[in-house]
């Protein structure tokens, strides 16, 4: 498991990433389809790793790969066809093998949370062996986002 | 949270999903999304059901619906492109306003674990108003599956 | 089949909805699976309305749906991981029956057009019943859009 | 474009793919999004081409792709949640440079033609260099499926 969390990274800035709901991501219920979330999460760390200058992409083309180990969402209201949400996502939690980024899912139009969840992630090279999260890496996630 | 597993759902028989891992689930690492797996997870509950003789579809139209308000998954191994895979579901805690199903995603061909997991449900009416679930419902899911 | 296109359309200004293409939409090759397309058209055509004055879902709302009966992509270039997108959106076609959105797929960092096609509707009443375009849609769909 | 269909490729026979309509794939129409249509085209190919002694996955491994480069679908009757369909798939077009594999989706509860489609695929090798078909390919899509 993570390390408890430390102060710093509780102080760390959340960056959002801006999602409209699409028809294809609505089910018959009328709401958002419980796995898209998983999606959601993933544009909300790769627009905290952007804001902070470099891409997600970047990080995999310097050949450090982050895989999914956990996920979890937790729903409290739906999401409706057409809505614009908005991603917030920060790291609260790095370990030595282990990283957490935790999200939450807003409806700016009302202010409403509508969902929060967290992903754990470790790092492995290319061919999926595991490594330590370089310290660049770690470096860029305790980074305060550019101007 | 729901009540904790009590000894006869431990005793409930899984049902299994089959799934074929599709070109447009696997990512650029070569193996399945994660998001793909709540899907997975949906169709393996839909079995579950349909096994004991009656439809998550049959259920809707009695006019109960069955949403998720949690979800989790852990991935221990990844499931590659063409991969057969089967995806084991049976409720493992009912309580009076939330019931969870288990999941295990197995890959049959080498026997491996690939992921495992869990949703939470509660039940409200068309309307999206939270109701106890209905006790024809509980009696289908502590079923034996039809020969 | 629509009737041919009129000077009218032709004149008809695009709207461009913009899309990053994520991690989940990309396959095993490194580009973006070919089914996502026809989402981000939707997206497209979503914001050619909106940008008009008035959201699918509000026409929605009013008992008209635009189901679609036809769907064409031609894919140029591959999108790849992270990618803005600008999908480019426009009626080409409007009959008594059948309407086709055209759409350009444009990665804007280079100028490249990634991917063509349309998709082509019909026009129903909530239960699916078929029915003519109503008029405010069709002047809806040949307005400027708002500054 | 294709060469025109000869009488061989008409005698070709279809394979199908079983594909059970999931919650995901539904629109708040209450009908199978046209996108998942692609998506089903892909599993009923693949079948194809398992069908006759080798997987796409294969072909892959042995360092030829055959990305898409058109795709086109006709829907003439909706899918809804929990539709046990077939997708049955064949070459109908083999040129030089170009491949089309035609496909119906079918719901065998009532026997509906829920759609039609084609897809045309060129030949590359890993780097996205263009080939032409390699012969083995050619005579694989020729053959009769195994008993």
């Amino acid at each position: 498991m993570p390390v408890a969390n430390d102060n710093e990274l509780d102080q760390l800035e959340e960056t959002a990433a801006q999602v409209r709901v699409s028809y294809a991501e609505v089910d018959r219920m009328g709401v958002a389809y419980y796995g898209n979330y998983l999606r959601w999460f993933e544009l909300g760390r790769a627009e905290y790793l952007r804001a902070r200058g470099k891409t997600y992409k970047e990080v995999e083309a310097e050949g450090h790969m982050l895989p999914v180990v956990e996920a979890y969402s937790r729903y409290r209201l739906p999401a409706e066809y057409d809505d614009l949400l908005e991603v917030f996502a920060r790291p609260t939690a790095i370990g030595g093998a282990r990283m957490t980024f935790s999200y939450r899912v807003v409806r700016p139009a009302d202010g409403a949370l509508l969902a929060e969840g967290y992903t754990v992630h470790c790092c492995t090279g290319p061919g999926g062996k595991p490594r330590r999260f370089p310290a660049e890496l770690l470096a860029l996630l305790r980074a305060t986002p550019l101007a």
